[in-house]
């Protein structure tokens, strides 16, 4: 397999975009890439969007947006993991340019939440309709189904759960891409509007508009560019049964823990290795358990490990430095390529007033549904 | 690259299943490929799907399909290029084993379009919302359009159109699981109702049911199956801008030219060296664009190249042996598989009544909308 680096970012604010359309955010966010990588062509794309047939009453998105950026004929392709769309976007740029068929990739994903289609029902169509959306459930009542049973079985806290949406409106009030930029505190998180008990308002992700692109490239084409070199080390996915009622243990995401697992070992690494993360965090309680997978804590002690500081900017493992879904916004079909994005800046050293001290490694986690479909991957900036 | 085959097929009737639903269905299809294999497991999937959010409420189908097949928690992935969302899948299957990712790879996919859905408004999503369906026009209209141009332009008849229909009728008469048994006569075709002119009833592709699949290898793993080896050694997409009045020439398929003209030139090969054809019927008319294109005739005589008899089972160059779209059926996502599967079968010399003699290498050429999305295969069947 040919080594894949990434070469070049770019992404739109992420918000309520009324005056763009569904392809003007992704062109804007694909020439940016294209721009930052300094191309003069790409070979294929890739674009992950989650339901843009309900959203906005378009689908055939590849070919689409290959026209709409002046790339076509080019071989253009919608990938589709429910939130984990972006992610696996990446990941089968990565195995397109490993296999020798692409040499330029470019790869993203792009969501338009804000045009009048019934959010709601849109992303519940990422739950099993037959057993669980049907029945009436939304995702905040999936997740604060986890939230009560990881608070029965551990003891993890409303308190625990809330600090994860006043550190990661922190880390987003520093990044000007950011849906809100602004600090909550404790007490506002805990009093906000209940959505689905134990989660307020302020634990949930918001609905977002906005397009996240990549460039991936060989490592011999990375080589030869007068800038960073970003190196992909591992890019594993799994999956797990879309309902919970189907899985042995709801607090545990295990498709996220094999996705992870898998990529450590890919990459020859622990979890002590990462410099800084960016997680799923769509719901306050999907990174408590997220934090247990990626085994950056042991098993149902992620709210204390939390809550002392461990993820904050100056902690032992800074998690979601962009804001997180929290904060910078969840348009979900590009969350998992802005992940990427942020690590990637976090490497390049170019993350502004949220920039980490000396990272070296850096580890994106994008999930799809109540955590039905999981991607890792693992940047690694190689010596300049 | 490692070289890819297909080493199993399985594939559910197609038509209207109203005791299936959509899982049901690839399940099916999936177990029947698995058992021709005979593999005891999956590495990787790839499920295509066009609109299932809008025909079924149910995206995040990769997940979902891996589990209800007891495969999770390997990665599997939906991807989606409108009709050509199970061609594609057996594009990124091929570049999964391709990489050294993967070794064994169920590709396929699924459509459930009879449950109660608006079919022609689920359909309008491949196509340019913002120029062409917001305007009111649909797909047998968008097709109607490149039918008029191609008959002014070059002559071409009714008749001809009308010919299409009978071939395929004919083809699938003898095809167990086409969703229509039976033949037509060139007055039925030209006498049916009128759906957009000049293209009546009997000249469109119908709503199915129905679900794909094959599992793909690397030729030293099939070499070791007591079975015809089945090589694919050619896998090349395309796309092309969705709204029609963006193309210079409406009578043209871009997307199919290039996909086509790459794929002869991968395996080293020219039209006259292709034995049997599926390709993309969902409409008379498209059929004949598609001989020009993947060059079986002139540009602009595919009226008179079919009404001959050259695409006959008994012609130059057989095409949709299977019945094709029009008369096995169009559960859109799995269409492409379904084409590849009747190609497996015409080379292993198992396609029944409807064999041709001594075939040696076949095309699928698979596409979506109104051909702004394209994908070609060819396959061979090895020495013994």
């Amino acid at each position: 397999m040919r080594e894949v680096c990434i070469i070049g970012c770019g992404m739109t604010k992420f918000g309520e975009l009324w005056t763009k359309s569904f392809r003007d955010i992704f062109v804007e966010a694909g020439l940016k890439a294209i721009d930052d990588a300094g191309v003069d062509h790409i070979d294929s794309m890739y674009v992950g969007t989650m339901t843009s047939g309900l959203f906005v009453g378009q689908e055939h998105v590849g070919a689409l947006m290959a026209d709409y950026l002046g790339v076509a004929p080019i071989p253009a392709l919608r990938v589709e993991s429910a939130c984990c769309s972006g992610g696996m976007a990446i990941h089968q740029g990565i195995l397109d340019i490993a296999s020798g068929n692409s040499d330029i990739v470019l790869v993203g994903g792009v969501e338009k939440m804000n045009d009048g289609a019934d959010a709601t029902y849109a992303l519940s169509t990422a739950a099993d309709q037959e057993y669980e959306v049907y029945q009436g459930i939304t995702f905040p009542g999936l997740y604060a189904l986890i939230a009560q049973a990881h608070m029965h079985k551990y003891g993890t806290t409303r308190q625990q759960l809330a600090q994860v949406s006043v550190k990661n409106h922190y880390n987003g009030s520093m990044n000007p891409n950011a849906q809100f930029q602004r600090k909550v505190t404790l007490e506002q998180v805990m009093n906000a509007t209940l959505v689905a008990d134990p989660l307020t308002i302020l634990d949930c992700s918001p609905v977002s508009d906005g397009g996240a692109c990549l460039i991936l490239a060989p490592l011999e084409i990375a080589r030869k560019l007068n800038k960073p070199i970003i190196k992909i080390i591992a890019s594993e996915a799994a999956t797990d049964a879309l309902a919970l009622h189907q899985r042995k243990d709801i607090t545990t995401l295990n498709a996220v823990k094999v996705s992870a697992e898998k990529a450590y070992k890919k990459a020859g690494m622990k979890p002590s290795d990462i410099d800084v993360a960016e997680v799923h965090d769509c719901f306050t309680i999907a990174e408590l358990c997220i934090m247990e997978e990626l085994g950056f804590c042991e098993k149902g002690k992620s709210g204390k490990f939390v809550e002392d500081g461990n993820t904050a900017l100056d902690g032992k493992i800074p998690v979601n430095t962009s804001g997180g879904l929290k904060s910078k916004g969840h348009p979900v079909g590009a969350t998992g390529a802005a992940q990427a994005i942020e690590i990637v800046e976090q490497l390049r050293g170019s993350a502004g007033k949220r920039q980490i001290k000396n990272a070296k490694i850096g580890l994106a986690q994008n999930m799809g549904g109540s955590g039905a479909s999981s991607v890792v991957h693992i940047l690694k900036k190689l010596n300049d």
